[in-house]
């Protein structure tokens, strides 16, 4: 069969463990970003810092709608950022939005590039208050832009 | 509350109809576009005609994973696609894909042009052989490359 060689043992995919959550009384979306595993896939530049940019999109210009973790170094294939992002907004609202979880790399010489990340639409969020947690799948930017030259 | 302006009812978002299935017998793995709505959300240009790219990506070379359903008029705000492609892969080669939907416009004198799109990690897909069809928020290439910028 076709792709043997990729087993999950392989390791082969950067994955971000991204908890969700909706409470419809606070109107309150929560995101938290948990682990990072698998970074090595990613190929992070040796002495750089990786953290990970959320995004909820489309973002009108008055919102807040862009957060960042705070850096880690690049230094395991595991890294645990365990921050969470809380955004008011209501739900027919939320509902349209899409996430955006880039992991990005940067140091004091190079501006934030991203390296992949996870696209997660919000069209059909519970919106009971319960969280629920997922890995998804990074993209690698490089796969991604590969894409637009076919 | 913020956002208020943008409810479900003023239709400001482009989604797709999708439809996956793995059957783990077969080792097959299927992918239905059924509908298109809210077309208008992604401003195509008179006269041109949409078609949905659909992509598993990281792609090896030597593997067929980029599919194209025919082109429609963009005449009208929800568009009939009910197209399927079938991808013969492992479950542990699947687990570490991420599909890529996207709604690319074209005409006699351009090439190809992506007006949006949603992006799936297949990192948590059943293997049960059932189908599910879920609606995805269509994210904007314009509304991306404006992150980028931030």
């Amino acid at each position: 069969a076709a792709f043997n060689g990729e087993s999950e043992a392989s390791g082969g995919t950067a994955r971000a463990q991204i908890t969700l959550k909706y409470d419809e009384k606070s109107k309150q979306f929560a995101i938290r970003i948990g682990q990072l595993r698998g970074l090595s896939a990613l190929s992070p530049q040796l002495g750089r810092k990786v953290n990970f940019r959320v995004a909820i999109l489309p973002c009108p210009e008055s919102s807040a709608c862009l957060f960042r973790t705070r850096p880690l170094d690049a230094a395991a294939d595991t890294l645990v950022f365990n921050e969470a992002f809380w955004v008011s907004m209501s739900y027919p609202a939320l509902h349209q939005k899409t996430l955006r979880v880039d992991l990005c790399a940067s140091d004091t010489s190079h501006p934030e590039e991203c390296l992949g990340g996870a696209q997660i639409s919000l069209a059909e969020i519970c919106r009971s208050g319960e969280s629920f947690t997922r890995w998804y799948n990074l993209l690698s930017s490089q796969d991604l832009g590969r894409l637009s030259r076919k």
